[in-house]
């Protein structure tokens, strides 16, 4: 997993241009009247950060698909004009392709992203945006999440958006959320429950934080929106909790006595996912190693999932 | 939060033929392209089963409004013919009333659900579902909740689907809920990590189980469909982790050791969530007095949320 991390400002580097000029060539000029996203696990928090990014820059409605209304009610909801787009680096998911192949059958327009090029939805989609970042052999999503949403942001700028390339992490970046993962990780660990917050396109680093706490490191975490946990979950935070924090911190939320953990500070722009997931990633490293497990051999997880 | 769990069989049996009556004089013959559902905390859970039950039974595309597109961003985000739907129990919620107002500026169509007819939200709407159910007090939402799944019901009925009535929760099951509550929480309470796992419209009991067991007893759960569990989550699954499971038990969950606390059956059709709520409240009260704690004073809570 380390080195899978480490490997991350080479790999989007490398593939930043391409990943733009292979959705332009497809998709420049062509109008939606709504998009669904269709992912599983991180691939699903790489679809709501698109979700965000779609709605708020090309205005149009998006639909993070519900696979179950389809596969286990057998409804096929009626789109108008959709762009379908399924996110899975395996491209072996059956509810993405069940979900995606309905949505063929009805003249729909569909993309994917693998990193697989011969896999089953590769071959299914209309434009199949090939990842490469090399095999990913740590169980955890590592440089497949942050090329996901690197790519995620080239399809809203392929789509006509005027975004800025997106400032990448590079090393220095890398150091820097190294260190502030170590820094944080006996508070973590110390901890009885543990939030992970963030807002508008960083709510995507804070599922993505509780995902990887969660299957590297077996932390109990949640991850709310900051605006959500004023809600139930706040009930919660005192001197026993300690909150994970994507931009600012929720007003009179010290005062509870939780600990915060504030994630460096990656500008909270529309490009900020992509660098926070950095930081995401070595904080569950940093937790597993302190708790003497291994991030590469996830008790009870199969590399790809085939959930239908 | 005792008293107000027991009323709910009154409480809904009262107010079924009204909310129905109310909607389909409001809606009927309406046709609408989308529906927008916008909603924060247990409201939120409702709003996800709306969700399931409009894609499943009229076909119309559903989002979950992501309010911070709008109040964050400020996008107008371009929907065809849009049917906004806005639950909340104060009718008080500064997000809610932010993106109904915006719908409502370009001409959709509103409707919201609350518990009082003379809330900002109540005003605001084109069509008003006053959910009577009584002063709500404890702080946790039980019965606003479960009302709110009976005024989804009988909303997608008021719209066209070919529903029998709902089967309502009784006195029997109420009894019954109490007593496989009481008889789990043992297991759940000696548990490092637990999980709450539903698929299609049993996944809004599923969130809403961990809700109001993290609200009301501070117990560190995390909810997931069924499906997406067998991604990272299941490395957790051992033998120091328990998992509430609505409907059928996942492939292969039992061998990993984990402790599986089975939900009473409620049948899984579109109508078992308003009688799953029960179950829910249930564990989560029993669970916070086993702990010694008060679920009608958490402490860092406010009973009307005004997050923006």
């Amino acid at each position: 997993m380390e080195s899978e991390i480490r490997e991350q400002p080479d790999v989007l580097a490398r593939n930043e241009a391409r990943y733009l000029q292979v959705l332009a060539d497809r998709l420049a000029g062509r109008e939606f009247g709504h998009v669904l996203l269709v992912a599983r696990g991180s691939s699903d928090n790489a679809a709501l950060y698109l979700r965000y990014l779609i709605e708020v820059y090309l205005k149009i409605p998006v639909s993070l698909a519900a696979p179950s209304v389809l596969t286990m009610y057998g409804s096929k909801v009626k789109y108008r004009n959709c762009l379908g787009v399924g996110i899975s680096q395996s491209g072996q998911a059956p509810d993405v392709i069940a979900v995606l192949k309905v949505l063929s059958e009805v003249g729909h327009f569909n993309a994917a992203f693998t990193n697989d090029a011969d896999s089953p939805l590769a071959v299914l989609v209309d434009l199949h945006l090939d990842l490469r970042v090399g095999p990913e052999r740590s169980i955890a999503a590592t440089k497949t999440y942050s090329a996901s949403l690197l790519a995620c942001y080239q399809l809203v700028r392929a789509l006509g958006a005027k975004l800025p390339p997106p400032v990448l992490p590079d090393d220095g970046w890398l150091e820097l959320c190294r260190v502030a993962a170590e820094k944080s990780v006996d508070s973590l660990l110390n901890s009885s429950v543990v939030f992970a917050l963030g807002r508008g396109f960083s709510f995507a680093s804070a599922q993505e934080t509780a995902l990887k706490l969660i299957e590297c490191a077996l932390v109990p975490c949640k991850s709310y929106s900051s605006a959500d946990f004023q809600h139930g979950p706040r009930a919660v935070a005192d001197d026993d909790a300690s909150a994970i924090v994507y931009g600012e911190v929720p007003e009179n939320l010290a005062e509870t006595g939780i600990r915060i953990i504030q994630a460096p500070d990656a500008g909270y722009g529309s490009d900020a996912p992509i660098r926070e997931a950095l930081f995401a990633q070595q904080l569950a490293l940093a937790a597993a190693r302190k708790r003497g497990l291994d991030p590469d051999q996830a008790r009870n997880l199969e590399k790809i999932t085939k959930t239908l």
